[in-house]
């Protein structure tokens, strides 16, 4: 089961373009708006004020140009979204869900985004094939880490959640996704320390192209 | 009702100490550690893995000096934590309690912040005359922005949510309070944005000694 955006897709892949609206400003941007994208989905799911992700998206980039002070007009707003909406995957990860495939796991999507944009991502990436299900949080209208939401899989699969290996770039996810149940990898791509929340993830790596050893390894011990 | 922490307390005061401790890094760190602080409050709410605020509060200073690079001996962590518990209050903070408590309002702390964390605090800063009740989202073991946090005020004084004022400098509590239907005051120290989430503060100012106005022309239109 992944994580889709920070996961199999660059979400600071579209700092290039912002970079280009915004000159100096790119990289600042892409990162404000990630994290207000998430700290607004948390805010909502605390108090039940569930939007789609593709709305809470949009707020988190009008209030992250306004607290940069950059003058985000309609153009520049639908050009950056429009981007977002088929996001870059990391260099690797289409090759690594082909080989997890071919190895015979089941593979599928459980993300914070609404269905269009998961579709819209996916097949902009040629990922259609070797992605089984893309569950979307929107049926549960809750975000992660609502437990609700990473019960979709376990419903849906009808196993247990320490039979389903969760992946996730997102320390946090992880974090979520092992208190709920789940075996865990997290793909810490800058080396970043462990969050403080008393979990260990059962395997990490540098990137997706270190989870199909682990992911066998997992396997062969279940 | 007063939020505490940024609100009457400056949680950045902290930064000088951080600065003698790590010279060139003390306003990285009162930054992050008080961004995780409300982040892994936000993800153990989500996801009912309560624990009190003054753990949670350790738990993000540790995270944030490894994430910085900085060595967090026992004895600055000591340093740290214990400058916590006695926190600066705003210049303004006790003089505006002062006028509004002479002018009949009924004046109370509903926080985050454990039992032990908020009497500290509010005795260090010489309030507990003006303070009623110190309300601790340690009873309902949820932090804000539940519902269930916002609740213990109109349990407590059997009041509607909209005959209560609710007193923040953290939009995102100032939104969270709002949407559970409080009246809401917003203290904008720096000027920032409002955050991307449908809501408007009832009231708004750039510092406390712009509240007893506003509170004022509250209860005359109450």
């Amino acid at each position: 089961m992944f994580d889709a955006y920070g996961t199999l897709f660059d979400v600071y892949s579209i700092a290039r373009l912002a970079e280009k609206l915004f000159p100096g400003k790119g990289d600042a941007l892409a990162t404000l708006w990630r994290d207000k994208q998430i700290e607004y989905s948390h805010l909502r799911t605390l108090c039940s004020m569930y939007k789609p992700f593709w709305e809470v998206t949009q707020d988190a980039l009008v209030f992250s140009c306004r607290k940069l002070g950059l003058d985000l007009d309609l153009d520049a707003q639908q050009a950056l979204m429009s981007q977002y909406a088929k996001l870059q995957p990391f260099p690797e990860s289409l090759d690594v869900l082909q080989q997890l495939h071919e190895k015979g796991f089941r593979l599928a999507l459980l993300s914070n985004g609404n269905p269009e944009m998961l579709e819209a991502v996916v097949k902009a990436a040629g990922m259609q094939q070797v992605l089984s299900h893309l569950l979307s949080v929107d049926s549960v209208k809750k975000f992660k880490t609502a437990p609700e939401a990473y019960q979709m899989a376990t419903d849906l699969f009808g196993v247990a959640a320490k039979n389903i290996l969760f992946v996730s770039s997102n320390c946090w996810d992880v974090c979520g996704a092992s208190w709920f149940g789940y075996r865990t990898f997290w793909v810490n791509r800058n080396d970043a320390p462990l969050e403080e929340l008393g979990v260990t993830p059962n395997g990490q790596g540098r990137s997706l192209a270190d989870l199909p050893a682990f992911a066998e390894k997992e396997r062969a011990t279940a």
